[in-house]
């Protein structure tokens, strides 16, 4: 059985929640008519990123019944599809922001993620998750999230894909580095490599749109589990959806070539003796 | 003060050991007379890969004062580079073959590191190590070494670099895999990641030279510690050496812009409760 997975690419601008949130629910539906069942939407999506300040980052965060998370929510039921987005959380039991990643399907929400890597200058707007990544079934397979430099930790990676996850769902915001003519950027490489280490589908969403001087790498791809992009990556500064049709049950088999397995052949018995 | 590294991707040709070790020497002594002060071998550099029985794999080992080593001992110290080389060892004492990674330089044998991760058919040749990779000093920098598959397992390249290595040297014997049109190889794109996760230099030398129907990457590439190549990869099935100045103490830097740093913004007390 495959599945049709779309990350939509979209432009977001601080501050403007409203248009933010309309962005992301315009291209929601815009991907499930265009038969996409799993929809990934970038890292704080409700917001935008490049906060002035802490204030203005707790007058965009919102609670899990806020208007962002209620109307994925709706859209989610009326159209019978996954959408996983990043979110700019206001966690009210602990009283703190939380950069989240939630799912949403036919039954409502399944699961919220708090990002516990976190970057640059967000330590000053947000407190970290402590929870591993989330991993949950649907009815189109099992997913795990976790967002942006979260990826960059091979240990978090592979937690989830023992936790069975067969695509990990991954909202980005990924500032754009120097990067040398011709090469792909080291977000993508990275996420390849990481899909193929732990034979997982890996579908990236990042954003578009300058915010504030800042330029995104507009990295949006979708990787197999061998680490080649199956869609993407996008490369250009604009709302671009890409969708990709996947076997997830793929990513059950963790074998490679007829005598080896990325699982069994680790020897996690020596790593425990290593540094660190 | 920078270091030149050289990677001699010599056309090696399993059974015929003499002129395997001759083109490994050919390939040192020119690189030194290039300017090359540490020097990275392929894999299995004495034998060849692709044995036909374990017979054959035996009669191809060599202790650690054999011809390969005491060969490579010599030219180190005449040449006063470090070279660093895959070997199909008799290891004596536990009376097994090993596929090793050994280090010479001036000073004679420095390191003997014993591949803890095998692929394919090796099980039935050598004995896996069970010893951390090698890290040591040498004039020109801190080295680290492991061989070809370990490197897809994060734990062993981050125990490295958490030992110090500046320069991992890596001698591999690259099966190629299929790889889409277009695309770099998933062994080179996994060598970039896992530079670029450790902020260290990684020197790849792969092999050339079809043998027995094994075609290769051929996919020598030195990775800078921000995951993009300083030199190859080579994509090409004939003996080349590839080069590149590097300032080994760059991979001491951990941090990734202001706010960041690769081994600081980890969370090892999470990833202790993770399955696996």
């Amino acid at each position: 059985m495959s599945v049709t997975v779309a990350c939509c690419q979209v432009e977001l601008e601080v501050g403007s929640a409203k248009r933010n949130r309309q962005a992301c629910l315009d291209a929601v539906a815009a991907a499930a008519a265009d038969g996409a069942e799993i929809i990934v939407l970038p890292e704080l999506a409700n917001s935008g990123y490049v906060f002035a300040d802490p204030g203005e980052a707790r007058a965009l965060a919102e609670p899990l019944d806020g208007p962002m998370v209620s109307a994925l929510e709706q859209l989610a039921k009326s159209l019978r599809v996954v959408v996983v987005s990043g979110l700019c959380e206001s966690d009210q039991q602990a009283g703190v922001l939380r950069s989240s990643a939630i799912v949403v399907d036919e039954r409502g929400l399944r699961s919220v993620y708090r990002k516990a890597h976190l970057w640059g200058r967000e330590p000053q707007f947000f407190r970290p998750g402590d929870q591993p990544p989330a991993v949950i079934d649907t009815r189109f397979g099992r997913l795990g999230t976790m967002v942006c430099y979260d990826l960059e930790f091979p240990e978090w990676v592979h937690g989830a894909a023992l936790m069975g996850a067969q695509l990990l769902c991954v909202p980005t915001n990924w500032p754009a580095e120097p990067c040398p003519p011709g090469e792909r950027s080291m977000e993508v490489v990275r996420a390849q490599a990481a899909a193929s280490i732990n034979r997982v589908f890996i579908a990236c969403c990042d954003r578009a749109a300058v915010e504030r001087g800042v330029v995104w790498v507009n990295g949006t791809v979708i990787v197999g589990p061998d680490g080649y992009p199956l869609a993407g990556p996008v490369y250009a500064d604009r709302a671009v959806t890409i969708t990709a049709q996947l076997e997830l049950s793929a990513a059950d088999d963790k074998s490679l070539g007829p005598r080896n397995d990325v699982f069994a052949d680790r020897r996690p018995e020596l790593y425990r003796d290593l540094p660190g």
